[in-house]
């Protein structure tokens, strides 16, 4: 009954299977081992984006920071949610890897809107030199309220940052889970929405320790490759990420896991519903957010489940409502969330 | 005949072995997994130093920059060989996780002397606001020329860094290859001759991804868990980094794997000196610097041998001599180096 | 008819007297001129904090800057008003001079609440390695709406700053119009009331470039020097600061000045309000936010008046009413005022 | 006898007259004053440059790491003297601006040579990612040493520059000294010769504080304004920086100031030639490195004479030899020199 997280589940036997096989013999390091080749080809083709420029870092904040260092000057401020991962999660590394830029904050507690981010890009004047600069757009996909942006959505946004000529990061740490919540392609959920750079996310989708970074204007990528090695990210056994990578993007994997992510989590969903849980957003992918009597919490927390106590003091009335954030990854049984439920 | 680096070698089966154990069920993620628990009480006893504080992170440079970084502040300066890791292998890694911090170059092809770093320190006069300040010194162990401090020589460069109040990093990405070579304790080799935070390396000696940062202080405990997060090195599924190290460590496998690395080179480098082959340093561990003839070079790099070409121009006349630097990981057989020497 | 800013007015006569009277032979460079020792003792006797350590520096960005630095680590945040200068105004120089510390912002369009600032404190948990870790609070006196903080308000804020143990800065670049706005001594502004460091502005009340930094606490003394002089803003000619600040304190002219600036407003804003103007905030230092039709502001700056269209577009109907800041700097003449009144 | 700095003067009479002009009624602040668009006009003639681009600082090290900054990425080197100003006396400043970045040191009491300039290039190879990658040349005229480049050895060194593509900057702290000593144009001695961007200085040859830098091309002008302002170097009372530099550019009261420093120490270094003082450097400027006893050295400081023992222990025997460094300004008098000769 662990939902405290989809980052502290297993690796997928098909992702292991891949960083086994890749243990024989010297490969070259650095990023060029043969693995990585591979890798590139199937993201790019994936992607349908034959010239995009990709490589490896082994967090989802590495590939978020130096991303967006990558579109950001010192001076300027990148836009994103106030409840964003680079904002809330990330102590500071966005404003490190770019060497002091700002975050400008939507404020919203979960998905940011066309307009309230054109407001925001207006209130930092071009041109004025005291203010700061607009920068890049950063755009989660999967929420970390759990919510699925449609194509729309994105392409809204999009279409914002673009009207004032600034780059669309996304980072996509459960790219994955909202891919197969969309039906859509990455092409769709990425460059043809509008989207620059992306943070492709494999940790929380069944990898050991994997992101890729992809460039979708190729130009980026020395640049890349230097701040990655300035931020002491550049593996010399990269051979060990790439195998993670090759492993997730052969047979469909990535999306076989986060289906099977999303599932459980709808399960999981349906079953607290009809228990008479109140939830704070719409579940779309793999996370909940939910509410029920501390009473109840206790006993399911003395049962052994484990889940983030998301809003409220943690002591109090027994009848109080606390909310409750719960994350499936893909190796939960049915079993444990069925007992889990049998609490209700 | 891959002589390349070490770090472009296998991971050894009993490294191997652990990671593949770690992959079941959930774990605390960010360091609070079980495994991280064993680590930290291993190696507080294999450097009898219970205060000890311990933290892994995947890079040497990460463990080099972070470190450093606990112990220098923005307008200070560290002083290092000028043939230093963190200063021609970095990409400006240690300025950039200090915040501007310089690093003052102790001119030496090899290791510092004591009074050279005498003299660099008193270059930067304390109190000379116009001037960086005095910050730490860094002693590389094994030397990025193959040479073995001993433990005399140690204590001699950290009791001029004591003289002056300095802090002392030790740079030990081949620290196993070192203490194997001295015959020596890793406390001997670390704070009893002086050494404040230690860089304890994995990768290079038959893990996939690994390096302990110990700090004999405890005090700057909390101040490197924020400098990692910051710097987006805190994993997520930290308890695969564990594992490398618990693997490492159990039944002193890092000393296993090291004393096969040292023996295979000290193998290679006594058939090179009964081939002719010159040396640029005594091989004290696993690395080799050497000379002979191009043409030589040429025939070893047509049967597949592969080696950094050290020095002069990679263009020449044939019998133009070259120099060479080989490096043996664990895994090297000798039938490979046989190979080898039977082309001189 | 200049109300742009009280950075534009012409240099107090009193001040301009010392600097010149300062260019005579020669003097010790980089702060340690005699003027020097004489503004230290005058700061110090002026807030009767006779440990307090003084730095100049030339702008008031780099004293707000500097003096946040050194009470800010990289992975931490400062608190202050979503309007702040140092927000709104530097350019990202707060972040840049705390090498990438955030900035969290209350939710006000003037002054802090104590209940606001207490919850964004709770909001960055302490201990919480992926958050940024909680900073300084800085409050802004006059702030940069024209309001003036009472000593209740700024006590009920430093309490709050106090309860979470965070050091408080005072952003005082109109601290004089504050100050005589009040009717209170420097030490009640600032020390009594809880503030750790005060930015002291010299620049908008008559001086031609000077602000100091005072430091209650004077263990940070030595780190300013070496982080002013890495930020470049250590003068070689430095006489020429301290004389401007000498002149400024002599005979308690911050303070005449101040009160005249004061009185300019306060004459401005009365015969605004008999004219029919609505005022955004209370004018209660020498900033004055007032509304007035636009066909009115075309016809006050075809007459030459000068001020800050501070809301809504430039452009729109004549009948629309459009908001205006005005500043006041000690130099206006009534006459001035009158003839910008007259057009009412 | 003040023989410590030329920044210890006082300012001369036409700069201080321009000052005290400048004072009157209101002016634009931030560089918008009219007598910044004299300035601006006055240094594009003086350059023959009609395309440059011109900013004001206060302070030399201000210039110089601000103009650096905007030519070097955070992951490359910049390449300059060992003695360079950038490197000795400003407390990391251009690696503080330039976030991060290395200085490479030309290893050398003086010049660099052009074939040490270009080993030290080509030992960053470019396009490895381990290693700095080569930024800006920074060449300092005159040197710190005292010596002038002349125009060929300017060219030989902007030669290698350019030969691999590098920017070159030039630390014109004292330029006016050195132009006036080769009798050159400033164009000769600065774009005509390959330099990119200028540090030309103000505040050592008769200015209060207020240095130029100047862009001969002209792209980089808004990037240099935004990093002023983020260093906090945009000064609000601008005007007079502005009526600094127009005091010193007007009637070529700079070259003038110049020669009179020049004959000064031209004079002095003739009468200690007799004296039988010996030299470190060859005097060429304003500056002096000589020899004498320690016995001398006491009687000296005894009667009143200032300037920095440069080399040696400040104790020890009578008879030993020690070394002064002696820089003469325009302020001092014949009669001043005599006396200090007459003690030796």
């Amino acid at each position: 009954m662990f939902f405290a997280s989809d980052n502290a589940g297993p690796v997928h036997p098909k992702v292991m299977e891949r960083v086994i096989a890749a243990n024989t013999a010297h490969q070259m390091p650095y990023g060029n081992d043969t693995i990585m080749d591979e890798v590139r080809e199937r993201i790019r083709a994936l992607f349908e984006a034959p010239q995009a420029e990709v490589f490896l870092v082994a967090t989802g904040t590495a590939a978020n920071a130096l991303a967006l260092a990558c579109y950001t000057q010192p001076w300027q401020t990148t836009f994103c949610s106030k409840v964003a991962h680079i904002q809330e999660d990330e102590c500071n590394a966005p404003e490190f890897y770019a060497s002091g830029a700002k975050l400008t904050l939507i404020d919203t507690d979960d998905k940011m809107t066309p307009s309230a981010l054109d407001a925001a890009i207006k209130g930092q004047v071009v041109g004025n030199v005291h203010a700061a600069q607009p920068g890049a757009v950063s755009i989660t996909q999967v929420t970390e309220r759990g919510s699925v942006h449609s194509l729309a959505e994105i392409q809204a946004l999009t279409a914002v940052a673009k009207a004032h000529s600034l780059p669309v990061h996304l980072d996509g740490a459960r790219f994955a889970n909202a891919m197969v919540a969309l039906d859509c392609t990455a092409a769709e959920m990425s460059w043809k929405s509008g989207v620059d750079v992306l943070s492709f996310g494999g940790t929380k989708n069944g990898c050991m320790g994997v992101e890729a970074v992809v460039f979708f204007d190729p130009s980026k990528a020395w640049e890349f490759e230097l701040r990655r090695k300035r931020g002491a990210h550049l593996f010399s056994k990269h051979r060990f990420l790439s195998a993670q990578m090759a492993g997730y993007l052969s047979d469909d994997t990535f999306a076989e896991i986060a289906v099977q992510a999303n599932k459980n989590a709808a399960y999981l969903a349906e079953g607290l519903g009809k228990a008479g849980a109140g939830f704070l957003h719409e579940p779309q992918a793999n996370m909940i957010f939910a509410r029920w009597p501390r009473v109840l919490h206790q006993k399911l927390h003395e049962a052994g489940a484990r889940y983030y106590l998301w809003d409220g003091p943690l002591d109090g009335p027994e009848d109080e409502v606390i909310a409750a954030r719960l994350v499936c990854d893909w190796s939960l049984e049915r079993s444990q969330i069925d007992t889990f439920l049998s609490h209700f």
